[in-house]
């Protein structure tokens, strides 16, 4: 076979859609491979965020991974102690529901309005793809990250709030300018932050100061 | 603040590089956040295969989340019993190198010859950013990764095998074609498949079957 590397091009779309191979006959395993091609679609789902090399906005299944990769360095910071495994699962699973909802702009208080809607259509439609009890095993999780009560809950929504604004700070402020996006707007999520983790508040904290002295943020 | 979404479009690159925010004192909180800021190089590392709506190719990130999904739905079929917690850290990190060795395409022999030097020296200089503790503590579990010895290094691994198989089949064989890639090729990788997962194995055995009748794959 070749060796030389296939560049970037378009692709022949005949071949869509593509049926599942015959001669599978564990309807079980069907169903997980067909649920994970399903979020597949998480690539796509484009977030305000900028990678940190500015070259492009970032999507759904890249800040799942980062946010799993922040659990994994971070999790001495939490407010108190937490299941890692549990909060890495959730946090790989927080944002499916876009795939059908699409990603709301946590600035954007009109988009908001009908956000919990949206996102609990989509999981009624999502996770039932599964079989019964990953289904259920998932939603459940999912539903306790939205309810936000549990120490595991509380610190994956901290670390979900955090590193888009590690990566708007370490932009320059590349999503708060264009948006206009104010110190009150940032500090209306300090309770989100400070519940899960208040080392990581500490460092929030200094860092907005320090975003308005550079003027990456609104006064 | 304005809710009118910002489109993609160039963003100012004379804020680059950004310093970290004055009067952080914490030099251990300041190495892991420098860490997580360096690995975000990973949404930029693109792999030989496709997204399943062929739209573009996919990166090391996106890979890293998907494969850490297939952990979590699809541990059930591992060859004997793992701990999924390490098994999905596992795959969280294991491409981690990849951000200065870059990705070797599984079927490029001539690529693949200084890989494992790449890799480690890439391993080498990327580890030691985090603080001694951590550095230590990846650096382990990326070698287990590496040495697939133990049974959760043998499941992470089929996993990262099966993930590819599964979006070429799915796309039509839309990286196989371009390259000319045979059953050979693919079954060349049988062994790290079945080692993990026997039953994974059939679903892909079945599938590479199909893959060649449809011309997706060389017989």
């Amino acid at each position: 076979m070749s060796t030389i590397p296939v560049t970037e091009g378009p692709v022949d779309p005949a071949a869509r859609p593509v049926e599942p191979p015959a001669g599978i006959t564990d309807p079980r395993l069907a169903r997980q491979i067909a649920f994970l091609l399903e979020i597949d679609q998480l690539k796509s789902v484009l977030r305000q965020s900028h990678l940190i090399d500015l070259s492009r906005r970032e999507n759904d299944a890249e800040h799942s991974w980062h946010l799993a990769m922040l659990a994994v360095v971070l999790g001495e910071y939490a407010a108190v102690e937490v299941n890692q495994g549990r909060v890495i699962r959730m946090l790989l699973i927080h944002d499916l529901v876009e795939v059908y909802a699409g990603d709301t702009f946590l600035y954007d208080t009109q988009a908001a309005a009908g956000q919990a809607e949206r996102e609990h259509a989509a999981a009624d439609r999502l996770f039932p793809q599964l079989p019964g009890d990953q289904a259920d095993e998932l939603r459940a999780l999912w539903d306790e990250f939205e309810a936000r009560r549990t120490p595991d809950a509380r610190f994956a929504r901290a670390l979900d709030r955090v590193q888009p604004l590690l990566l708007n700070f370490y932009t320059g402020g590349s999503t708060w300018r264009p948006h206009g996006v104010t110190r009150a707007d940032v500090l209306a999520h300090q309770k989100t932050i400070e519940d899960g983790s208040p080392a990581l508040w500490e460092y929030v904290r200094i860092m907005i100061d320090e975003a308005v002295r550079r003027r990456y943020l609104l006064a």
